[in-house]
């Protein structure tokens, strides 16, 4: 049988009560952070739940020459990414292999954007008034994690425009917001910057925070060291 | 002129008190963590020293399935890579791009294996008495960074191996080891794993932590704030 993220459930097991209790195994493997696939023994029957997640998303507002090696390199990991621009000739499939390329004014973001709350989103314009937009665009949906370029104060820069034309974000909401993105690798090129935000990246969807793993003892896959942790 | 690493310098000024102030102040950019190109006055001449450093070596002992994507993003963010391992069917250009393919048993590194202070180090054979070996000679030369792939008991196991052979490393070059190797990222796939390394190879190349930026208002480029950096 089938138990959806939605929690719907499709087709039946012929003993009611053994699938009772698989849906409530199942859901519980879905909410888990990192779902995994794994057998399950429900009375004297054995089953197998077989996790299939969607890729995680990465979407990129800004398709300048430093989003490309982050596209590349998030593309390489296993993510699926959209890039969006207002500049049809920056979207190439050349410049962003296997990505889906969105050329939307901000205007049209409704439309043509969609953002959930599995969402990773970048926003690296390179322009005050796009990357305002797309900020407010971000901090109005569910988006996980929204990482903004450039330093911090430049992002504090835009929460100001933003404020001056009436929109001021629930605080709930400006705890996604992370910047300066990325980790502390002392990252100068466009590819090193790529595997600053890259490592960020993945450390938030696991729910690890970033530093050295070096002399740690915990188990790499499962860790007993709450240091790894992310403080939630 | 030309001034080297070495000290040595070749061509001359015509004002021999500007030259020795020039090579005075080219010697303290090469002295510097990260070197770089920048206007000089001295007196009233105005010089441009431009620093041309070589690409950063990582040498990858073990030419597994793993080792691929850390070679591959290697060689995007611009180290210079070389792959050793003692199967020749295993190091093809296809599998690791751009890097220089050395096949030699352990027996025969100190012919075929250069290491230097610069370099990067990843021991990644998955098998025992080749990690041992390569542990050994890593630590036997100057390298300045040394990541022992799996987890911290496998290491612990390497270094008893080689001291029952008679083998005990200096203290001084056990702190250039790092195990387990990368940063924590919650890595699973071998993808997100070659992510952690590179992660972690920058930061330390760069002297930082690999911590989180989000919140710092330091400078990203010159860091003012030194919770950015690793701890020396």
């Amino acid at each position: 049988m089938i138990v959806r993220g939605t929690g719907e459930c499709v087709g039946t097991f012929t003993d009611a009560s053994v699938e009772q209790e698989a849906v409530v195994r199942a859901r519980a493997r879905l909410a888990a952070p990192s779902p995994e696939s794994g057998p399950e023994q429900v009375r004297s029957a054995e089953l197998f739940c077989e996790v299939a997640t969607p890729a995680p998303e990465l979407i990129v507002f800004g398709a300048g020459h430093d989003a490309a090696p982050v596209a590349q390199l998030a593309w390489a990991v296993g993510f699926a990414v959209t890039i969006v621009d207002v500049r049809q000739a920056f979207l190439t499939a050349e410049r962003f292999p296997g990505a889906t390329l969105v050329c939307a004014h901000f205007s049209q973001f409704a439309e043509h954007v969609n953002l959930s709350a599995g969402s990773f989103v970048l926003i690296m314009n390179h322009h005050v008034e796009r990357d305002e937009e797309c900020l407010r665009f971000s901090l109005e949906s569910r988006a996980a994690y929204i990482g903004v370029l450039g330093p911090r104060s430049r992002y504090d820069k835009l929460l100001t425009g933003l404020a001056d034309r009436g929109y001021v974000p629930a605080s709930s909401r400006l705890a996604s917001v992370r910047s300066p993105v990325g980790l502390a690798l002392g990252a100068e090129t466009p590819q090193e910057v790529a595997v600053s935000i890259l490592s960020e990246v993945l450390a938030i969807r696991r729910g690890f925070a970033g530093g050295f793993l070096s002399g740690s003892v915990a188990s790499l896959h499962r860790p007993d060291d709450k240091r790894l942790l992310a403080p939630s």
